[in-house]
């Protein structure tokens, strides 16, 4: 017998709080809280009070959703009560006693996922949608939800079900009755299922920026501008969500949105080649690493003088890298030294700008988001690495199969790699998923969802 | 013509949350958003998306109240959208391009005030609902929202407006028609009201003490055991709500709940009589600062040896605040040095506990909250200032009419008091409070209510 679960779907903190309730006692253990035995209509909100002994603990507002029409599919109560911690509190230890439990992480979406009221790709969005803090995330995650994403995933695994189908009919035609098919045919219908599965993978790359953040390093030698670049980001933008101090005072990190897009700025401590002591040497480990670390660099010039060796040698790691570089040509207001004398250096995007007074900015804001705005133009994007993971292992079983064919084996070997191939798409559908593994997806979903 | 106001009516954070439009062009918003022009059937939850231009920002269970019947009086509509930060912001953002404002702190219930859904003091019962963090200030604020105090005001309103109407009328009675009142009558009836009214604000100090919680100084010498007893009281309740550090290191505050109330506890810093140095005698400053500051003292003393002469002075800086004071006797699990050697200790009420064995601490822990509890059974309390202080000047408005009615003069003059102590209470009511000290009131409330 399921157990009926209830927790906070709200948030603390605000004048109105919503408890969730979904099970099978749903009705009877509501019942029990407000001393009524009559049935309550299906999406009314009633206002009615809720008991804790003789006293009343609050009116709230009570919405019954009938079984399976509702969230999880199963009976569910909603609670809108005033939102105080001892009221929350208290009817969750209430409800508990009626003979519920409280949810655990993601319970709800759980057993939405169970009850055949979405699939694993759209819980997942549905996860993502809540926490999703700007526009371009937002899309993303709605795509998902929304079952579109599940319906292309449907799509190429019903084509691949198909072909299958017309390759073991005919394993199992040991008269060989049937017309076999063409090593062509079978080539051709496998290229047709890989082509839709790389255009998913092939867009992880970007919807991971889009979903995540875009990591963005800015490097340069000291009073360079790397700050003022920064500050000149953020501040024009007066957009700061969070302002967290990197782990030492070498790096500070800003997260910021650019055109609807998550940007996250790390400046560097300056490196130089000639590192004094051990702080400096530290710095220029820490600046490395968030190189390594991020998406694109900035490397921020000083237009108004010579390049130093040390900066040469810094573009030198630079394109070691072999991140997305943009050049900053800073102080733009000041007189030119003339063009920076670096290898390579027009091969890249260069943007002539000045922090100071604030020319030249938003060019360079629009490159750093311009890769995410032209993929997303395409539609559908994979943004969660569980979904990527699972493409590629049935892209790697495709490209298997297909090597199988040209070297002529029996059809049974390269059957066994679309069968896997098959298995990894139900299993992003989560139409094979196994408990265990279930369990891990949804407990990293909020609470009350 | 009235705004139409919306806000995030939830907390921030949540799975869900719920956002609240009230106002004429409520449904109006709404239809933009949802792109349907058909009425949506009062209290009826509908599952619909709401557009962002061509795109679906989210699907939304959308319910609308039909004005008189919603919470503010006017047309409210509710959004329970997916709870995350883009989708709220973007919300209130396309609520706002339709034509809605954001909402001020308490707008909904001054509406719901303006409205007549609801007078002053229940309107306060209700920010008082949504703040009230234990069992005890629940039910203080919930009488209040209730309208049962408001119904205790209302009788006493009526019995003076009753007496007034007697007292005018014979005062209009120019040729003396009318039965003259007796002065006894008159005063009689005073009395009467003053007594109700008396009722209420001698529950004051203690309605305060559990609406805010009650402010404990642990004081005594070094070393006596007041960080013990502090852990001891905390730890065995493991209620700790908040853990907030004194200004100064010399001060350590932590919040608990004892027997369903708010405890405050203070550990003061280790008093001591000789001073050696600026930093002690400011520790000494702040511990009685503290005192002062405090509703109820603990006094520790260390039962296993003798009172020292700091302990002595200490005893009588404690007894010059006149604060209900509670005698610790720490250290039960020790070999004891006798009863304290202290003047009048006696008279006062004494637990002999071992804060590390835990002995004793219940007894003393009922102590601290039993005075809450004996005149909360008593029922309707008064815990907020504005309350008490309307009230206060009532009564003072009657007793000086008792006064003038004691001196034989004219009607004229007391009924001018009989008036003034009605006006406090219609204040207290909200009935003829203007405009500006109502914004003031309301302006304290939370956000989204």
């Amino acid at each position: 017998m399921q157990s009926t679960i209830c927790a906070l779907a709200s948030g603390q903190g605000g004048a109105v709080a919503l408890v969730r309730l979904s099970g099978p006692d749903a009705l009877v253990i509501t019942h029990t809280l407000t001393a009524k035995t009559q049935l309550f209509e299906p999406r009314r909100q009633t206002f009615c009070p809720l008991y804790d002994g003789k006293n009343v603990l609050d009116k709230a507002l009570v919405t019954y959703f009938k079984a399976p029409h509702s969230f999880t599919g199963e009976d569910v109560v909603e609670f809108a009560v005033h939102g105080s911690p001892y009221i929350i509190g208290r009817l969750l230890e209430r409800l508990c006693q009626a003979g519920a439990v409280l949810a655990k992480r993601g319970e709800f979406s759980q057993r939405a996922f169970l009850n055949g009221k979405m699939d694993l790709v759209e819980a997942q969005g549905l996860c993502d949608v809540i926490a999703a803090g700007n526009k371009a995330a937002h899309r993303l995650a709605m795509s998902a939800l929304d079952g579109k994403l599940s319906a292309r995933l449907d799509e190429i695994k019903t084509k691949l079900t198909e072909l299958l189908a017309q390759i073991e009919v005919r394993l199992d035609d040991v008269d060989e009755e049937m017309t076999p098919l063409s090593t062509e045919f079978i080539t051709q219908e496998i290229s047709v299922v890989l082509a839709h599965i790389k255009s998913l993978t092939d867009t992880f790359s970007v919807g991971r920026l889009i979903k995540d953040g875009v990591k963005v390093a800015i490097v340069g030698a000291p009073n360079s501008g790397k700050s003022s670049l920064l500050n000149a980001l953020v501040g024009f933008d007066r957009a700061i969500v969070t302002d967290v101090c990197g782990t030492t005072r070498d790096t500070v990190e800003e997260t910021l949105e650019i055109n609807g897009q998550k940007i996250i700025l790390t400046d560097t401590a300056g490196i130089r080649s000639h590192a004094l002591d051990v702080a400096e040497q530290e710095g220029m480990r820490r600046s490395k690493r968030a190189m390594e670390e991020s998406d694109v660099i900035l490397f921020v010039l000083d237009l108004s003088r010579a390049v130093t060796p040390e900066e040469k040698q810094l573009w030198q790691d630079i394109q070691d890298t072999h991140k997305r570089t943009l050049i900053v040509l800073n102080k733009s207001d000041k007189p030119s030294a003339g063009t920076p004398n670096l290898a390579d250096l027009s091969s890249y995007t260069q943007f002539t700008v000045s922090c100071k007074k604030g020319d030249g900015l938003d060019a360079l804001k629009n490159a750093l988001t311009a890769p995410l705005n032209e993929v997303e133009k395409d539609g559908l994007m994979i943004s969660n690495l569980r979904h990527y993971e699972e493409l590629l292992r049935a892209q790697t079983e495709l490209e298997s199969a297909q090597l199988q064919l040209a070297k002529n084996v029996g059809g049974e070997i390269y059957a066994e790699h679309l069968r896997g191939a098959l298995t990894h798409l139900k299993d992003l559908l989560g139409e094979v998923t196994p408990d265990d593994i279930l369990g891990v997806i949804f407990s990293k979903f909020c609470m009350g969802k």
